[in-house]
Protein backbone atom coordinates (compact mmCIF):
# COMPACT_ATOMS: atom_id res chain seq x y z
CA UNK A 1 0.00 0.00 0.00
CA UNK A 2 1.07 3.78 -0.60
CA UNK A 3 2.64 5.09 2.42
CA UNK A 4 0.60 8.43 2.78
CA UNK A 5 -2.55 5.78 2.30
CA UNK A 6 -1.31 3.79 5.12
CA UNK A 7 -1.44 7.02 7.18
CA UNK A 8 -4.39 8.33 6.20
CA UNK A 9 -6.80 5.10 7.00
CA UNK A 10 -5.12 4.64 10.21
CA UNK A 11 -7.33 4.93 13.04
CA UNK A 12 -7.65 4.43 16.82
CA UNK A 13 -10.34 1.77 16.08
CA UNK A 14 -12.20 0.74 19.38
CA UNK A 15 -14.20 -2.00 18.76
CA UNK A 16 -12.91 -5.26 16.20
CA UNK A 17 -14.91 -7.60 14.72
CA UNK A 18 -13.83 -11.21 14.93
CA UNK A 19 -11.44 -11.62 12.38
CA UNK A 20 -8.59 -13.68 12.80
CA UNK A 21 -5.83 -11.54 12.23
CA UNK A 22 -3.31 -13.72 10.48
CA UNK A 23 0.32 -14.06 12.43
CA UNK A 24 2.21 -12.90 9.33
CA UNK A 25 0.76 -9.56 9.79
CA UNK A 26 1.63 -8.71 13.20
CA UNK A 27 5.32 -10.52 12.33
CA UNK A 28 6.03 -7.85 9.40
CA UNK A 29 4.48 -5.04 11.22
CA UNK A 30 7.00 -6.04 14.07
CA UNK A 31 9.84 -6.45 11.57
CA UNK A 32 8.84 -2.68 10.77
CA UNK A 33 8.56 -1.65 13.73
CA UNK A 34 12.23 -2.59 14.80
CA UNK A 35 13.60 -0.24 12.01
CA UNK A 36 12.65 2.85 13.53
CA UNK A 37 15.31 5.58 14.76
CA UNK A 38 15.99 4.89 18.17
CA UNK A 39 18.11 6.97 20.70
CA UNK A 40 21.79 6.30 19.82
CA UNK A 41 20.59 2.93 18.22
CA UNK A 42 20.41 0.97 22.00
CA UNK A 43 17.21 -0.76 21.02
CA UNK A 44 16.09 -0.47 24.33
CA UNK A 45 12.40 -1.41 23.51
CA UNK A 46 10.71 -5.26 23.51
CA UNK A 47 7.87 -6.50 22.04
CA UNK A 48 5.98 -8.88 24.09
CA UNK A 49 3.53 -10.29 21.91
CA UNK A 50 0.46 -11.85 24.28
CA UNK A 51 -0.64 -15.23 22.76
CA UNK A 52 -1.92 -17.52 26.11
CA UNK A 53 -5.46 -17.30 26.67
CA UNK A 54 -4.94 -16.62 30.06
CA UNK A 55 -2.19 -14.52 29.80
CA UNK A 56 -4.38 -12.42 27.55
CA UNK A 57 -7.44 -12.21 29.96
CA UNK A 58 -5.35 -11.17 32.47
CA UNK A 59 -3.71 -8.10 30.11
CA UNK A 60 -7.52 -7.35 28.85
CA UNK A 61 -8.27 -6.86 32.72
CA UNK A 62 -5.19 -4.32 33.32
CA UNK A 63 -6.68 -2.19 30.35
CA UNK A 64 -9.53 -1.85 32.38
CA UNK A 65 -11.13 -4.20 30.16
CA UNK A 66 -11.80 -1.60 27.47
CA UNK A 67 -13.62 -2.63 24.28
CA UNK A 68 -10.51 -2.03 22.07
CA UNK A 69 -8.54 -5.02 24.08
CA UNK A 70 -11.00 -6.85 24.64
CA UNK A 71 -12.67 -7.54 21.20
CA UNK A 72 -9.10 -7.10 19.93
CA UNK A 73 -7.65 -10.22 17.81
CA UNK A 74 -3.93 -9.78 18.92
CA UNK A 75 -2.32 -8.23 22.11
CA UNK A 76 1.01 -6.73 21.54
CA UNK A 77 2.69 -4.59 24.40
CA UNK A 78 5.72 -1.88 23.83
CA UNK A 79 8.30 -1.63 26.85
CA UNK A 80 10.90 0.67 27.06
CA UNK A 81 14.01 -0.35 29.21
CA UNK A 82 16.85 1.90 29.46
CA UNK A 83 19.12 -1.06 31.44
CA UNK A 84 18.59 -2.89 27.53
CA UNK A 85 21.52 -1.21 26.45
CA UNK A 86 23.98 -4.07 28.21
CA UNK A 87 21.95 -5.94 25.23
CA UNK A 88 23.14 -3.87 22.82
CA UNK A 89 26.22 -3.06 23.73
CA UNK A 90 28.58 -5.66 22.44
CA UNK A 91 26.71 -5.58 18.85
CA UNK A 92 27.00 -1.81 18.65
CA UNK A 93 30.66 -1.81 19.48
CA UNK A 94 31.54 -4.53 16.71
CA UNK A 95 29.14 -2.75 14.46
CA UNK A 96 31.13 0.37 14.71
CA UNK A 97 34.38 -1.56 14.09
CA UNK A 98 33.23 -2.25 11.10
CA UNK A 99 31.46 0.74 9.64
CA UNK A 100 33.19 3.76 8.65
CA UNK A 101 32.38 5.90 11.83
CA UNK A 102 34.61 8.61 12.98
CA UNK A 103 37.23 7.75 16.17
CA UNK A 104 34.59 9.74 18.98
CA UNK A 105 31.76 7.48 17.51
CA UNK A 106 33.45 4.71 18.91
CA UNK A 107 34.56 6.48 22.28
CA UNK A 108 30.68 7.43 22.23
CA UNK A 109 29.55 3.10 22.06
CA UNK A 110 32.47 1.86 24.39
CA UNK A 111 33.22 4.40 26.91
CA UNK A 112 29.93 7.29 26.87
CA UNK A 113 27.02 5.29 26.39
CA UNK A 114 27.85 3.20 29.57
CA UNK A 115 28.41 6.61 31.29
CA UNK A 116 25.03 8.24 29.91
CA UNK A 117 22.72 5.29 30.79
CA UNK A 118 24.04 4.87 34.63
CA UNK A 119 22.03 7.00 37.56
CA UNK A 120 23.57 5.09 40.39
CA UNK A 121 22.43 4.40 43.73
CA UNK A 122 19.56 7.09 44.60
CA UNK A 123 20.48 8.76 41.37
CA UNK A 124 23.37 9.87 42.64
CA UNK A 125 25.57 9.71 39.45
CA UNK A 126 22.85 11.44 37.94
CA UNK A 127 22.47 14.30 40.18
CA UNK A 128 26.57 14.67 39.76
CA UNK A 129 25.72 14.61 35.84
CA UNK A 130 23.12 17.33 36.14
CA UNK A 131 25.46 19.65 38.36
CA UNK A 132 28.40 19.25 36.17
CA UNK A 133 25.75 20.28 33.23
CA UNK A 134 24.07 23.00 34.86
CA UNK A 135 26.96 24.86 35.16
CA UNK A 136 28.83 24.07 32.31
CA UNK A 137 25.63 25.25 30.75
CA UNK A 138 26.18 28.50 31.48
CA UNK A 139 28.74 28.87 29.41
CA UNK A 140 28.39 27.05 26.16
CA UNK A 141 25.33 24.53 24.71
CA UNK A 142 25.40 21.31 26.70
CA UNK A 143 22.89 18.17 26.95
CA UNK A 144 20.24 18.42 29.23
CA UNK A 145 20.19 15.32 30.38
CA UNK A 146 19.46 12.46 30.47
CA UNK A 147 20.60 12.22 33.72
CA UNK A 148 18.13 10.82 36.20
CA UNK A 149 16.41 7.47 36.09
CA UNK A 150 13.41 9.35 35.08
CA UNK A 151 15.21 10.56 31.84
CA UNK A 152 16.42 7.61 30.59
CA UNK A 153 13.11 6.21 30.97
CA UNK A 154 11.65 9.06 28.83
CA UNK A 155 14.78 8.52 26.45
CA UNK A 156 13.67 4.82 26.27
CA UNK A 157 10.14 5.54 25.72
CA UNK A 158 10.62 8.32 23.08
CA UNK A 159 12.56 5.58 21.02
CA UNK A 160 9.60 2.53 21.57
CA UNK A 161 6.55 4.96 20.50
CA UNK A 162 8.79 5.88 17.28
CA UNK A 163 8.79 1.80 16.75
CA UNK A 164 4.89 1.77 18.08
CA UNK A 165 4.18 4.41 15.16
CA UNK A 166 5.86 2.19 12.77
CA UNK A 167 4.05 -1.11 13.46
CA UNK A 168 0.31 0.83 13.93
CA UNK A 169 0.71 1.97 10.23
CA UNK A 170 2.51 -1.63 8.96
CA UNK A 171 -0.83 -3.12 10.17
CA UNK A 172 -2.85 0.05 8.66
CA UNK A 173 -1.05 -1.00 5.29
CA UNK A 174 -1.73 -4.43 5.30
CA UNK A 175 -5.63 -3.97 4.96
CA UNK A 176 -5.77 -4.54 9.62
CA UNK A 177 -6.72 -1.49 12.11
CA UNK A 178 -5.48 -0.98 15.41
CA UNK A 179 -5.77 0.98 19.08
CA UNK A 180 -2.70 2.29 20.89
CA UNK A 181 -4.36 1.84 24.43
CA UNK A 182 -2.35 4.06 27.24
CA UNK A 183 -5.33 3.62 29.26
CA UNK A 184 -3.94 0.32 31.44
CA UNK A 185 -2.60 -0.46 34.93
CA UNK A 186 0.89 -0.32 34.68
CA UNK A 187 1.69 -2.23 37.56
CA UNK A 188 -0.47 -5.15 36.64
CA UNK A 189 0.90 -5.05 33.22
CA UNK A 190 4.91 -5.10 34.45
CA UNK A 191 3.57 -8.04 36.75
CA UNK A 192 1.88 -9.76 34.28
CA UNK A 193 5.26 -9.43 31.65
CA UNK A 194 7.62 -9.75 34.95
CA UNK A 195 9.23 -7.01 34.07
CA UNK A 196 11.91 -4.95 35.92
CA UNK A 197 11.55 -1.63 37.64
CA UNK A 198 13.50 0.03 35.23
CA UNK A 199 11.32 -1.17 32.60
CA UNK A 200 7.92 1.09 31.56
CA UNK A 201 4.82 -0.06 29.25
CA UNK A 202 5.44 2.40 26.28
CA UNK A 203 1.69 1.48 25.55
CA UNK A 204 -0.83 -2.31 24.95
CA UNK A 205 -1.64 -2.35 21.49
CA UNK A 206 -4.91 -4.24 20.28
CA UNK A 207 -4.68 -5.98 16.46
CA UNK A 208 -8.04 -6.73 14.49
CA UNK A 209 -10.49 -6.31 11.65
CA UNK A 210 -11.98 -2.18 12.43
CA UNK A 211 -15.67 -3.17 13.41
CA UNK A 212 -18.01 -0.82 11.49
CA UNK A 213 -19.00 1.00 14.80
CA UNK A 214 -14.67 0.99 15.63
CA UNK A 215 -14.73 4.62 15.99
CA UNK A 216 -16.92 7.74 16.62
CA UNK A 217 -17.06 9.75 14.37
CA UNK A 218 -14.29 11.31 11.61
CA UNK A 219 -10.67 11.76 12.21
CA UNK A 220 -11.21 15.50 14.32
CA UNK A 221 -7.56 17.10 13.65
CA UNK A 222 -6.97 21.10 14.97
CA UNK A 223 -6.54 23.25 12.15
CA UNK A 224 -2.71 23.11 10.75
CA UNK A 225 -2.21 26.45 11.31
CA UNK A 226 -2.58 26.01 14.88
CA UNK A 227 0.03 23.45 15.14
CA UNK A 228 2.26 24.35 12.55
CA UNK A 229 4.33 27.29 12.92
CA UNK A 230 7.28 29.09 10.29
CA UNK A 231 9.37 30.55 12.29
CA UNK B 1 6.09 5.08 -2.48
CA UNK B 2 5.25 1.28 -1.16
CA UNK B 3 4.48 1.80 2.72
CA UNK B 4 7.10 -0.70 3.70
CA UNK B 5 9.74 0.60 1.14
CA UNK B 6 9.13 4.55 2.57
CA UNK B 7 10.21 2.32 6.07
CA UNK B 8 13.14 0.33 5.05
CA UNK B 9 14.95 3.60 3.13
CA UNK B 10 14.19 5.36 6.15
CA UNK B 11 18.23 6.21 8.06
CA UNK B 12 19.18 8.72 10.08
CA UNK B 13 21.46 10.77 7.83
CA UNK B 14 24.29 12.91 9.60
CA UNK B 15 25.31 14.45 6.32
CA UNK B 16 23.03 16.02 4.03
CA UNK B 17 24.05 17.44 0.32
CA UNK B 18 23.44 21.35 -1.09
CA UNK B 19 20.20 19.83 -2.63
CA UNK B 20 17.34 22.44 -1.87
CA UNK B 21 14.51 20.67 0.21
CA UNK B 22 11.02 21.54 -1.80
CA UNK B 23 8.80 23.66 0.90
CA UNK B 24 5.94 21.05 -0.32
CA UNK B 25 7.97 17.89 0.68
CA UNK B 26 8.08 19.62 4.43
CA UNK B 27 4.51 20.29 4.12
CA UNK B 28 3.42 17.18 3.10
CA UNK B 29 5.06 15.51 5.77
CA UNK B 30 3.98 17.79 8.05
CA UNK B 31 0.30 16.94 7.06
CA UNK B 32 1.24 13.28 7.47
CA UNK B 33 2.66 14.10 11.18
CA UNK B 34 -0.47 15.03 13.13
CA UNK B 35 -2.62 12.48 11.49
CA UNK B 36 -0.42 10.44 14.09
CA UNK B 37 -2.51 9.14 17.38
CA UNK B 38 -1.80 11.05 20.17
CA UNK B 39 -3.30 10.75 23.67
CA UNK B 40 -7.13 11.47 24.02
CA UNK B 41 -6.70 13.37 20.74
CA UNK B 42 -5.69 16.56 23.00
CA UNK B 43 -2.74 17.14 20.27
CA UNK B 44 -0.69 18.81 22.57
CA UNK B 45 2.43 18.76 20.12
CA UNK B 46 3.48 21.76 18.13
CA UNK B 47 5.96 21.98 14.97
CA UNK B 48 8.20 24.64 14.01
CA UNK B 49 9.70 24.61 11.02
CA UNK B 50 12.62 27.32 11.61
CA UNK B 51 13.24 29.24 8.45
CA UNK B 52 15.02 32.11 9.15
CA UNK B 53 18.46 32.36 8.55
CA UNK B 54 19.13 33.99 11.98
CA UNK B 55 17.40 31.05 13.85
CA UNK B 56 18.70 28.55 12.02
CA UNK B 57 22.62 30.02 12.96
CA UNK B 58 21.20 30.06 16.77
CA UNK B 59 19.51 26.21 16.61
CA UNK B 60 22.66 24.24 14.78
CA UNK B 61 24.66 26.10 17.56
CA UNK B 62 22.09 24.66 20.31
CA UNK B 63 22.21 21.30 18.39
CA UNK B 64 26.06 21.31 19.30
CA UNK B 65 27.09 22.39 15.87
CA UNK B 66 26.57 18.63 14.70
CA UNK B 67 26.91 17.86 10.87
CA UNK B 68 23.35 16.72 10.56
CA UNK B 69 21.92 20.05 11.67
CA UNK B 70 24.65 22.33 9.82
CA UNK B 71 24.63 20.37 6.84
CA UNK B 72 20.33 20.19 6.56
CA UNK B 73 18.52 22.27 4.30
CA UNK B 74 15.61 22.15 6.62
CA UNK B 75 14.66 21.77 10.04
CA UNK B 76 11.81 21.32 12.43
CA UNK B 77 11.12 21.45 15.73
CA UNK B 78 8.82 18.46 17.27
CA UNK B 79 7.40 20.19 20.45
CA UNK B 80 5.48 18.85 23.70
CA UNK B 81 3.32 20.55 26.01
CA UNK B 82 0.87 19.27 28.14
CA UNK B 83 -1.02 22.67 28.93
CA UNK B 84 -2.47 22.35 25.53
CA UNK B 85 -5.11 20.37 26.22
CA UNK B 86 -6.96 24.03 26.69
CA UNK B 87 -6.35 24.90 22.65
CA UNK B 88 -8.05 21.46 22.05
CA UNK B 89 -10.47 21.41 24.45
CA UNK B 90 -13.34 23.48 22.52
CA UNK B 91 -13.24 21.25 18.97
CA UNK B 92 -12.81 18.03 20.94
CA UNK B 93 -15.85 18.59 22.99
CA UNK B 94 -17.73 20.07 19.61
CA UNK B 95 -16.41 17.06 17.92
CA UNK B 96 -18.25 14.69 20.46
CA UNK B 97 -21.24 16.21 20.55
CA UNK B 98 -21.20 15.45 16.71
CA UNK B 99 -19.98 12.24 16.75
CA UNK B 100 -21.64 9.18 17.86
CA UNK B 101 -19.81 9.14 20.87
CA UNK B 102 -21.22 7.55 24.01
CA UNK B 103 -22.13 9.90 27.08
CA UNK B 104 -19.13 8.82 29.66
CA UNK B 105 -17.15 9.93 26.32
CA UNK B 106 -18.89 13.66 26.64
CA UNK B 107 -17.78 13.42 30.18
CA UNK B 108 -14.37 12.72 29.48
CA UNK B 109 -13.55 15.74 27.20
CA UNK B 110 -16.09 18.09 29.15
CA UNK B 111 -15.29 17.31 33.05
CA UNK B 112 -12.61 14.43 33.06
CA UNK B 113 -9.86 15.91 30.68
CA UNK B 114 -9.43 19.25 32.71
CA UNK B 115 -8.64 16.77 35.44
CA UNK B 116 -6.70 14.83 34.11
CA UNK B 117 -4.17 17.71 32.53
CA UNK B 118 -3.94 19.26 35.98
CA UNK B 119 -0.90 19.13 38.54
CA UNK B 120 -1.33 22.14 40.53
CA UNK B 121 0.82 23.91 42.06
CA UNK B 122 4.01 22.58 43.56
CA UNK B 123 2.28 18.99 41.93
CA UNK B 124 0.00 19.29 44.72
CA UNK B 125 -2.76 18.31 43.07
CA UNK B 126 -1.16 15.63 41.27
CA UNK B 127 -0.02 14.39 44.76
CA UNK B 128 -3.63 13.96 45.84
CA UNK B 129 -3.98 11.84 42.47
CA UNK B 130 -1.33 9.28 43.14
CA UNK B 131 -2.41 8.97 46.76
CA UNK B 132 -5.68 8.34 45.72
CA UNK B 133 -4.90 5.92 43.06
CA UNK B 134 -2.46 3.84 45.12
CA UNK B 135 -5.10 2.92 47.60
CA UNK B 136 -7.41 2.23 45.20
CA UNK B 137 -4.90 0.24 42.97
CA UNK B 138 -4.85 -2.09 46.03
CA UNK B 139 -8.63 -3.40 44.98
CA UNK B 140 -8.62 -3.32 41.30
CA UNK B 141 -7.16 -2.40 37.99
CA UNK B 142 -6.48 1.24 37.93
CA UNK B 143 -3.98 3.90 35.82
CA UNK B 144 -1.10 4.52 37.43
CA UNK B 145 -0.64 8.20 36.06
CA UNK B 146 -0.27 10.64 34.68
CA UNK B 147 -0.38 12.07 37.71
CA UNK B 148 2.26 14.78 37.91
CA UNK B 149 3.93 17.65 35.51
CA UNK B 150 6.67 15.18 34.69
CA UNK B 151 4.39 12.17 34.09
CA UNK B 152 1.99 14.96 31.72
CA UNK B 153 5.20 15.90 29.83
CA UNK B 154 5.94 12.22 29.25
CA UNK B 155 2.02 11.22 27.95
CA UNK B 156 2.58 14.53 25.86
CA UNK B 157 6.46 13.74 24.33
CA UNK B 158 5.12 10.20 23.42
CA UNK B 159 2.44 11.77 21.28
CA UNK B 160 4.94 13.94 20.02
CA UNK B 161 7.54 11.39 19.06
CA UNK B 162 4.55 9.39 17.53
CA UNK B 163 3.78 12.52 14.73
CA UNK B 164 7.53 12.88 14.54
CA UNK B 165 8.02 9.14 13.04
CA UNK B 166 5.42 9.99 10.40
CA UNK B 167 7.40 12.89 9.69
CA UNK B 168 10.52 10.77 8.95
CA UNK B 169 8.91 8.34 7.19
CA UNK B 170 6.42 10.96 5.11
CA UNK B 171 9.96 12.63 3.99
CA UNK B 172 11.57 9.03 3.02
CA UNK B 173 8.02 8.21 1.21
CA UNK B 174 9.22 11.36 -1.16
CA UNK B 175 13.02 10.30 -1.28
CA UNK B 176 14.16 12.91 0.90
CA UNK B 177 16.60 11.96 4.58
CA UNK B 178 16.25 13.23 8.00
CA UNK B 179 17.95 12.99 11.09
CA UNK B 180 16.42 13.15 14.41
CA UNK B 181 18.46 14.73 16.79
CA UNK B 182 17.80 14.24 20.83
CA UNK B 183 21.42 15.90 21.21
CA UNK B 184 20.71 19.41 21.71
CA UNK B 185 20.68 22.17 24.29
CA UNK B 186 16.90 21.81 25.26
CA UNK B 187 17.09 24.94 27.45
CA UNK B 188 18.60 27.06 24.42
CA UNK B 189 15.96 25.74 21.72
CA UNK B 190 13.53 26.81 24.39
CA UNK B 191 14.30 30.12 24.62
CA UNK B 192 14.76 30.35 20.75
CA UNK B 193 11.35 29.49 20.35
CA UNK B 194 10.37 31.18 23.77
CA UNK B 195 8.37 28.18 24.73
CA UNK B 196 6.74 28.18 28.58
CA UNK B 197 8.33 25.99 31.48
CA UNK B 198 5.58 23.15 30.44
CA UNK B 199 6.64 22.37 27.00
CA UNK B 200 9.45 19.90 26.46
CA UNK B 201 11.49 20.01 23.03
CA UNK B 202 10.54 16.28 21.93
CA UNK B 203 13.53 16.44 19.12
CA UNK B 204 14.96 18.92 16.26
CA UNK B 205 14.76 17.22 13.23
CA UNK B 206 17.19 17.41 10.29
CA UNK B 207 15.57 17.05 6.59
CA UNK B 208 17.87 17.30 3.31
CA UNK B 209 18.72 15.12 0.21
CA UNK B 210 21.27 11.97 1.80
CA UNK B 211 25.02 12.42 1.00
CA UNK B 212 26.99 9.67 -0.12
CA UNK B 213 28.77 9.95 3.66
CA UNK B 214 25.58 9.95 5.02
CA UNK B 215 26.01 7.42 6.95
CA UNK B 216 28.68 5.11 8.99
CA UNK B 217 27.52 1.94 7.15
CA UNK B 218 25.09 -0.38 6.90
CA UNK B 219 21.69 -0.14 9.31
CA UNK B 220 21.94 -2.63 12.94
CA UNK B 221 19.45 -3.87 14.53
CA UNK B 222 19.47 -6.68 17.35
CA UNK B 223 18.23 -10.25 15.91
CA UNK B 224 14.60 -10.21 15.72
CA UNK B 225 14.33 -13.27 18.72
CA UNK B 226 16.54 -10.45 21.38
CA UNK B 227 13.53 -8.19 20.91
CA UNK B 228 10.31 -9.91 20.38
CA UNK B 229 9.30 -11.90 22.86
CA UNK B 230 5.49 -14.55 22.19
CA UNK B 231 4.44 -14.81 25.60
Amino acid sequence: MDFFEAVARRRSIRKFTDEVVPESVIEKALEAAVLAPNSSNVQTWDFYWVQTPEKKARLVEACLGQSAARTANQLVVVVADPKKWKRSKPALVEWVKKANAPKPVHLYYEKLIPVTYTWGPLNSFGLFKAVAAFFTGIFRPILRGPFFKRDLQEVAIKSAALAAENFVLAVSAQGYSTCMMEGHDENRVKKLLGLPSSARVTMVIGIGRAHERGTWGPQMRLPNDQVIHRV
